[in-house]
């Protein structure tokens, strides 16, 4: 649980934080009361994790937060941040009704570089808020997410998304992915380029093969939608007499370097292929909930041995970025998740894992990240667990998981404040006036198909 | 829509609030953007409800919040406020396990006049930071909480809890309960005594006539548990040969003055019984979940006419009182109810209304309360939609119930201002050190009895 500390490590200096509680989400998912966080302001990197009564004399308290926990940052693994403003745009229809009806001419008329870097601002704004120190993106023009999320300092995998929109693009798109996830320039502290294929259904393989082709020399992770309806699940086996899941690993996809979004129908042996192979799942249980796409089953995947994390899906179909709030969903939702229901199921222990360790293997940076431990880096977060809607607080992560009105207060990323006192310090907000002239814009759009469509029907 | 005011309806003049949106939640749905609620201050009954634009000229705005929506006040018509001091003491247990391991000793041990003051003091707090401004309670002790009730100035049904102990006391529980109920002064303008039983499975057949004998003649409410897990509904047939549902229909109960909590494995037929007999249903999604005692089919509930409303249910399986997330708890599980799923079910109005007309209609009291409208009752709550985690806004009904960070900023009880901007100004905050004070013993009482669990293991 502790280490050594050397207080002469580094010229510049040490932060010692001390907080009620220290949830380190290391393999015996140690909580200490009273305990502090200790690091080197250089490497970045944490040197001692103990409770104060063990902190060395020479070593100061730089800051005290008697009543908040201090836990690692959240990983969110799977948005589509630029879409947010589309949120509450278009709310209980289904996937495909929501996708072909909805969102996909929203998307063709409206989206631009513009549209993109206001969105992610909106949504990096909001996740940081919310204890989200890194996210896994998918959409379009990267590069704009990647200048949002280098000024905000929060840890972005993203890439250019694949998707055969029937006019003969894709190769285009694909060349485009390449270059993306190849150009040293695109890399930086906090931006890690991936490739991305929307979904197999929208994916040919000769195409999936392709991008595996980029992906696999690199070492490059692969983000994509997997088995998010029934109803795509059994189309697909229609028109191919294959799954998806199939498809992926024919083209060398299903691996430890996938992180397959959603993961709501597998078969028991869907689950075993995805274990075996170490491809990584990420949790929607809002979205899937909210699309009537059904209940993941998490602890059925956990129990096989899948690493599963945890994702908010976009703004427009969630609506919300906050991850505290879909580690209560996970675990709420994963003791109904059928056949048969388990109250034990997904406690609020896994679902902090899920946030945070997990996560943190889906984007293979698990020796840096994904708890507070000796060595990694800090990214962390403080939440308040004072308010008297929480107490008492028998156990800090039962009141993270299931209580409301914690909140997350400050946020560090690579040892870098980034929330203080619930204000972002690091990335502007993102334009009112323009969010609210784009809002004009759309909602007049759907006025216009709806009366349309009113008319075609007449 | 609105009516014709007059402004010399009373000496004491009018209040007018002004906001962003008034949801009316009226029979057509109406939301009105940059709308006002006037109210007579006497009568506390609201005058008129109508566009800023054509507010009388005369009428002055007392107050003007942009960005807020405001909306009726959400009624909570399942809690057990005083168990809040058990908070986060037993999580990921199923029901059985968890009542009788866990939360009934603790309550054996524990529960005084002054662990149900204190806790219910402790979730009227949290209930009035979170918009409920009436709550349906079960519970022993009715006159402490119906004490706080009253100083807090929040609606409140309860009574004297009605379950056989196996030691012979129940009928002396009946005769407490009768003369709760019956003696007037019980009664206030924030306080209706009910009667409950605490479930079928709890409480005899025979008993269960005497609380109708007792209830009936006085129209007074009466509140239980029904159909919470299968297991629960298949032990009560072995045992009896028939439902608990036909128990309350034999006993004079199934009528629209029974209150039933939970509802969540309803055959077709018993939810067709329960719409022709007006008995009302709440659902309570989260404890639900948690106790994975299942979801709830409210959406077909809904569609057979009977009257769902929702509740929390207590602080020690929920574990949070916020009806804003069970709202959205209960959107997006109602979409993947089985059998088949439904994005369309239990759309965000639908949550509104379950919230609030439909829980007056409950405690029958619609025609004063569940909406804003003219003539009713002050019970009004403003919600704060300006935070960037909530844009755009292209419905508030929406970003209320499918967004996060929304937070009810002011609440309105019978035209009285019981919170404003966030702060509660009428019930005195818990003690802090009492509830301190009652955390240590019951955690030291959980530890000794796992002490001796062990020890009669070895």
């Amino acid at each position: 649980m502790s280490s050594e500390i050397s207080t002469t490590s580094s010229g510049s200096g040490i932060t010692c934080i001390r907080a009620g509680w220290v949830i380190q989400v290391d393999e015996e998912n140690s909580v200490i009361p009273d305990g502090c966080v200790v690091w080197d302001n250089e490497s970045h990197r944490i040197l001692n994790v103990c409770p104060f009564s063990e902190l060395p004399a020479d070593v100061e308290v730089t800051e005290h937060l008697p009543k908040h926990a201090i836990m690692p940052g959240m990983i969110n693994c799977h948005t589509h941040t630029p879409m947010a403003p589309l949120r509450g745009y278009s709310d209980d229809q289904n996937l495909q009704d929501w996708l072909q009806k909805y969102v996909w001419p929203a998307e063709a008329k409206f989206v631009s570089p513009e549209f993109v870097k206001l969105g992610s601002q909106l949504c990096i704004y909001e996740m940081l808020l919310s204890g989200s120190t890194a996210f896994v993106d998918m959409y379009m023009f990267p590069h704009a997410v990647a200048e949002v999320a280098n000024d905000a300092h929060i840890r972005c995998f993203n890439g250019e998304a694949v998707m055969d929109i029937g006019d003969g693009s894709i190769d285009k798109m694909i060349d485009a992915a390449a270059e993306y996830v190849n150009n040293k320039e695109n890399r930086s502290e906090m931006v890690t380029p991936l490739n991305i294929a929307h979904a197999c259904y929208t994916v040919p393989k000769d195409k999936l093969k392709r991008i595996s082709a980029i992906a696999k020399p690199a070492g490059t992770l692969v983000h994509i939608h997997v088995h998010e309806s029934q109803a795509e699940v059994d189309e697909y086996f229609k028109q191919h007499g294959e799954s998806a899941i199939d498809a992926l690993d024919e083209a060398g996809l299903l691996n430890d370097h996938l992180i397959a979004a959603h993961c709501v129908h597998m078969t028991d042996e869907e689950i075993a292929r995805f274990a075996r192979s170490g491809a990584n799942a990420v949790h929607c249980p809002r979205a899937n909930a909210k699309l009537a796409s059904g209940i993941a089953r998490v602890q059925r995947m956990l129990d096989a041995g899948v690493n599963v994390c945890l994702g908010t899906d976009s703004p427009c179909c969630n609506n919300s970025m906050d991850m505290l709030q879909e580690m209560q969903y996970a675990s709420l939702l994963g003791k109904v998740a059928g056949p048969g229901m388990n109250p034990k199921a997904v406690n609020c222990y896994t679902a902090v894992r899920m946030a945070t360790i997990n996560g943190a293997r889906a984007v293979r940076r698990e020796s840096d990240l994904g708890s507070l431990e000796v060595g990694k880096l800090v990214d962390m977060i403080a939440i308040d667990l004072g308010r008297l809607e929480n107490q008492p607080v028998y156990d800090p992560v039962s009141a993270i998981v299931y209580t409301n009105q914690r909140s997350v207060t400050d946020v560090w990323i690579g040892g870098k404040r980034v929330v203080r006192d619930r204000e972002v310090l690091t990335v502007c907000k993102p334009s009112v006036e323009r969010l609210a002239d784009y809002q004009k814009q759309i909602a007049e759009f759907k006025a216009e198909r709806k009366a349309a469509e009113v008319a075609a029907h007449a």
